[in-house]
């Protein structure tokens, strides 16, 4: 049976993972048979009020809240360790953006959380498939970037110019695709999909994920990968 | 365009609507092209942290968390006019039994928030499609039930004997599907289905509450209905 861990970095769109977006990568990976672990960073949040759409001042926990989405079975990220799982998904929202990274403030500047870090580095030196939707390939622009003294990678993150400079900045590559298709770095074995990066509906957001989500199992059945 | 009114009950299993159910739903809907508005009754919950699965001792904002599902698009229940929509939809969750109604605490001798009470008696006052998923059917056999000088309805909440039973004391009916089917409760328009009342698989929730949405939508084209 295929192993796939799941990288939440929160329980909703302006603070944490995108809920529709992870609940779809969770129902596509169930519907092929993977067996799933979820996990998030055992950091703090700044916690924004979803109906006002402003930030509360408080905080909160990202494991805690992510344990929503998992339905309470979920571990800390540095428990995560590559050699026990085939394939690594993230899901996006501005959590993966705030929590995972600090892109949401830095841009390409952003620095990556230590064990979001390790986490790509392992799973791409071991030739594993990552997948990432929405906003998420940003970390894997920066940490797999020129900037950062790799090779870097293609990802998708829709249509939107800054970000799209941004990736570039890191020395990535950003392929425009509509928010249903997925996009495969046969290099580096990296599959994203723009999700709500475009302003979708959530059965788009749901298809596209759908062959995010599809490719990675093919890989990792193929067995292709980088391992170095 | 067909409306549809979707009634959350905060966000996450312990506490509020099951995140899953209520994303499947939503997909569903607008999969088949359903103009859709999230609704929550402006009220606290007792939040319960997911990871340790024990209460906080804090409380939170009912619709406020619900918005968290909505992305920020969600409004008050008193604001849910049945004129306004084509059917109406409950997805479950602990949320439904604790915060729609206290079914979690009193069984059938609970009480349904007014507000919720009342969209039921609406809907249903009008011949209109009403849909729930896991335990939020007890709600409409409360409400509708023969306890309550209703006839009763038939509704779904997978095998377990004293959520049966309990139904049965409201002076409603359990029918016992499995997880992928959805049952039409014919005489009074209520589509409901089991969900995670089952020990079920995420994909195969989708997949009942596809279902489920398929028969809504259907009585909704069909116009059947039990208005009076």
């Amino acid at each position: 049976m295929t192993k796939v861990a799941v990288v939440l970095s929160g329980c909703g769109v302006f603070d944490g993972s995108e809920i529709h977006e992870a609940v779809s990568v969770l129902t596509h990976l169930s519907r092929h048979g993977a067996r799933v672990q979820c996990f998030a960073p055992d950091t703090q949040l700044d916690e924004i009020d979803h109906l006002a759409q402003k930030p509360t001042g408080h905080k909160r926990s990202v494991l805690v809240e992510s344990a929503r989405i998992a339905r309470g079975d979920i571990k800390p990220l540095d428990q995560l360790k590559s050699k026990q799982f085939d394939a690594v998904v993230f899901p996006g929202g501005f959590g993966a953006a705030k929590n995972l990274c600090d892109f949401a403030t830095k841009g390409p500047d952003c620095t990556v959380n230590p064990q979001v870090k390790r986490v790509i580095n392992e799973f791409h030196e071991e030739g594993k498939p990552i997948a990432l939707c929405c906003i998420a390939p940003v970390i894997a622009a920066k940490v797999l970037g020129k900037a950062s003294g790799g090779l870097g990678c293609a990802v998708t993150i829709g249509s939107d110019k800054a970000t799209a400079s941004a990736i570039a900045k890191m020395g990535s590559t950003n392929i425009d695709h509509d928010v249903t298709a997925a996009h495969c770095d046969d290099d580096n074995n990296i599959i994203t999909t723009p999700a709500y990066m475009c302003d979708a509906k959530i059965h788009e957001v749901y298809e596209g994920i759908g062959r995010m989500i599809e490719q990675t199992l093919e890989r990792v059945a193929s067995g292709a990968g980088v391992a170095k």
